[in-house]
């Protein structure tokens, strides 16, 4: 196996210098909770899909400071020795919990929560939000896609347009896509490798028909042919029905099906199965390509577009789009105690949720359904008999459950420094997200308008909120401005 | 140093599929012509970077297929032995030829071609096109943010947004960023580190005065405190300056700066040089970020706020937007003939550039100011006393240049696969992005409705083209629909 080049150093710089300035042996080895989530939910979705999780393991199991790198820290001349000597040894030595990569997740819920020494814990943050904000974004817009086309399967084109193509490739494939045209990923994660055929073949012969035929000679049982490059009905089509007359029925193969990437993909198809089923090729497939979005998928549905299968690329590896998954502190410790913080703003949507957390998706024991999540103080004893689950972002939205089961979302994935957590491979990942998506509602999971799945918190840690809340703005206007502001406002 | 992942296998599998459908003795070797380009402008800017370049030639000087790739192959049943043995001796034995990194580049015109048996060129697609697709997406965004902000330094902070901090550090540099918040990318090619402190630092405190000055302590001389946690002018303001009197200047040191990162950065910025200078901190720095375009630090200079940096991230690392930049077949050889190709449409602006070609940029000589470019087939050469310049997507659009100088935007990168270019370092690619820039007329380069650059093509190319397209619609015509038809039209 080649050496994975590592990203140890993936980290903003202050994350550094805040370390050595924190760096005093009371503070050092203080604990930190900090939670990873995100507000808004990406591609106007009503549900998001964790992913980054693989990356994440991966990452803080290596982290460490090489020699170089203490070389290369050293000749910044910002680090005191005795801080250096710190990093070359450093591991991870805390907690980490996270929701598995392939749970739909929501906003305003950690969906990580990291329970380590304050420099451990900020050494962190840039990976991890690198991970999860490009891995959420290509698992959830996959998802998308791949719900948009149902039964039909969507294979991922998507390399030569993604910035982080390896990424891409392997979370489409956890979020439903049934392969990908990019082979690396298909030999590190034995993912079905899939392709058709490029212009460029076409062109690069002397006929459209002397290409096909090349094509069907070496691939007689895999011969789809691209039939857009100089017109689909009255060159393409004609030339891929002459190929299986000529060579592939007489040799005793089927002529597979065609790819069509360019024009008016609805009654380009509905004419190109016409054609086929005229001439006794009922059987032949017709491949779908060209920007496809979920919804384009859905207009060439309603439009009776024939497609046995689509040909998904930078919808999926280069959504135009981000996820802001952001990574606060929660709480700390003093004298082993725990001291809820919470970040105030003027922007309600932006105050943080304090204290150390869990989530818990409330299901309903009757359909097997999530009927929203509930984000609770980690020593809380959620009821198990009845809840009312308040939309937190519009309190008037309520609704009293009964007969529920409570599950926590996260899971423990690091203790104490030790991996704790055994990974699934990447194709239960996907049998996993499949089944977690059929938890949810159609409702949220629809393309338009999606309905707003409940994330709400317990009385108890928003009594709490509400608490440091206000005390933030005392202690600010006492504490702070009071003493200081006759030095500068006068 | 760690070995670095190779992208071997970074190859959509069609091109694998075709290169064997195409391996027969007589066109295995067959040479072709291969450019890439893009269409549109990305960032509705009026230029776009080139970037990527070094990634290109780090993967073809590696490019092999190892044992292990071999035997994955070998695996899925659709490669011959014969084929097999040759991946495994494969080695890039073409020509290529490439506009070299941080050169401003324009729609239409090749920005790489490759000239290789048919086999490598193939190959090559999915790995150039990634690399150049995010390189000059990362490299035009940066280059739109530093040429708004004028001598105000921007400091590149997207790694945690990015979906390739690496690749959007890197290029953010080249394309003028004064440094980059990704201690990685700093270490690997000695762009300076920066920061200055997260909200994470002040929460976790007892107060903001007590974070202040516990950094004050750690940075005495690079004391930038971030302000905006609690409350910018009533809390972080103020601590900042008691921090400075209570601490930096008894110990003869300044207050180095403040950071702003959230609010109203025009009136927070005013207000806070105003408190700043009346206690005599004129010499105190004011950094503004949060999520800072190209076109809101336009409006924050035109509003006057004081800003002596600027930190920028996802507008950089992660830009809602895609480069398409596409590889074509633009000839082929038969018994050593040049064969030009050409890709048609119905959409004219899809319609390839046949043949094999080479971009020249026209120079003032009286100015040095860039033009137009010519794009040409390779042999012609230039006439040097007059042009006549033609926007070719508005023919009517044309300019007379005399007294000009036309230099060859291509440079050779690899001949009979061997490295010929000695490649500049990172910080010599700034230079080079900024001298080029300066070549552009202000027009072009403005952010608001910039003037189009002239791409012009010379008229021995265009006549070649209009005779393919011709030629190409009689081919279908003729060889190909008649023939067939009514096989399948009836």
């Amino acid at each position: 196996m080649m050496q994975m080049e590592r990203d140890n150093l993936l980290m903003d710089f202050y994350e550094l210098t805040m370390a050595q300035s924190n760096f005093d042996p009371k503070s050092k080895n203080e604990i930190v909770y900090f939670d990873a989530f995100f507000r808004n939910l990406p591609l106007e979705s009503g549900y998001a899909i964790m992913a980054g999780g693989e990356e994440i393991i991966d990452y803080i199991k290596h982290l460490h400071f090489s020699a170089e790198d203490i070389a290369y820290l050293r000749s910044l001349n910002k680090f005191t020795e005795e801080f250096l000597n710190e990093l070359a040894a450093f591991r991870f030595t805390g907690d980490l919990y996270m929701v598995p990569d392939g749970t739909p997740v929501f906003g305003h819920e950690p969906i990580l929560t990291v329970k380590a020494r304050a420099i451990e814990a900020m050494f962190l943050e840039t990976a991890l939000l690198t991970y999860m904000n490009r891995g959420i974004k290509y698992a959830t817009a996959a998802k998308q896609i791949t719900l948009a086309a149902g039964d039909i399967p969507v294979m991922e084109f998507g390399a030569r347009r993604g910035d982080n193509p390896d990424c891409a490739s392997k979370y489409a494939y956890m979020a439903g896509c049934s392969g990908t045209s990019n082979t690396k990923v298909g030999k590190q994660y034995g993912i079905p490798v899939l392709g058709t055929m490029a212009h460029s073949m076409v062109m690069n012969e002397e006929s459209e028909y002397v290409a096909f035929k090349k094509f069907a000679k070496a691939y007689p049982d895999d011969s789809v042919f691209l039939v857009d490059t100089i017109d689909t009905l009255h060159s393409g089509i004609p030339n891929a029905v002459r190929v299986a007359n000529d060579y592939l029925i007489p040799t005793g193969h089927r002529l597979k099906g065609i790819r069509i990437d360019s024009g008016d993909l609805a009654y380009l198809s509905k004419q190109a199965r016409k054609m086929l089923d005229s001439v006794g090729m009922t059987d032949a497939k017709i491949c779908l390509s060209n920007g496809l979005t979920a919804k384009t998928i859905i207009a060439l549905k309603n439009q009776g577009a024939c497609m046995d299968s689509i040909g998904a690329g930078d919808n999926i590896s280069a959504p135009k789009e981000r996820v802001g998954v952001v990574y606060k502190l929660a709480a700390t410790t003093k004298h082993n105690e725990l001291v809820p913080k919470i970040k105030v703003s003027n922007d309600i949507a932006k105050v943080t949720n304090p204290g150390y957390k869990k989530v818990y998706r409330i299901y309903d024991r009757k359909t097997g359904k999530a009927m929203g999540d509930l984000v609770a103080l980690h020593d809380e004893i959620i009821p198990t008999d009845q809840l009312e689950l308040i939309d937190i972002e519009n309190e008037w939205n309520r609704k009293q459950v009964t007969n529920y089961e409570a599950k926590e979302l996260q899971v423990p994935i690091f203790k104490d420094g030790n991996l704790v957590y055994q990974e699934p491979s990447l194709e239960e990942k996907r049998v996993y997200c499949d089944d977690q998506m059929g938890t949810l509602y159609d409702e949220v999971k629809r393309l338009d308008n999606p309905d707003k799945y409940y994330v709400d918190v317990t009385k108890k840690l928003l009594n709490l909120k509400k608490e440091l809340i206000l005390a933030s703005k005392t202690q600010m206007v006492i504490k702070e401005v009071d003493q200081v502001k006759q030095l500068v406002l006068k």
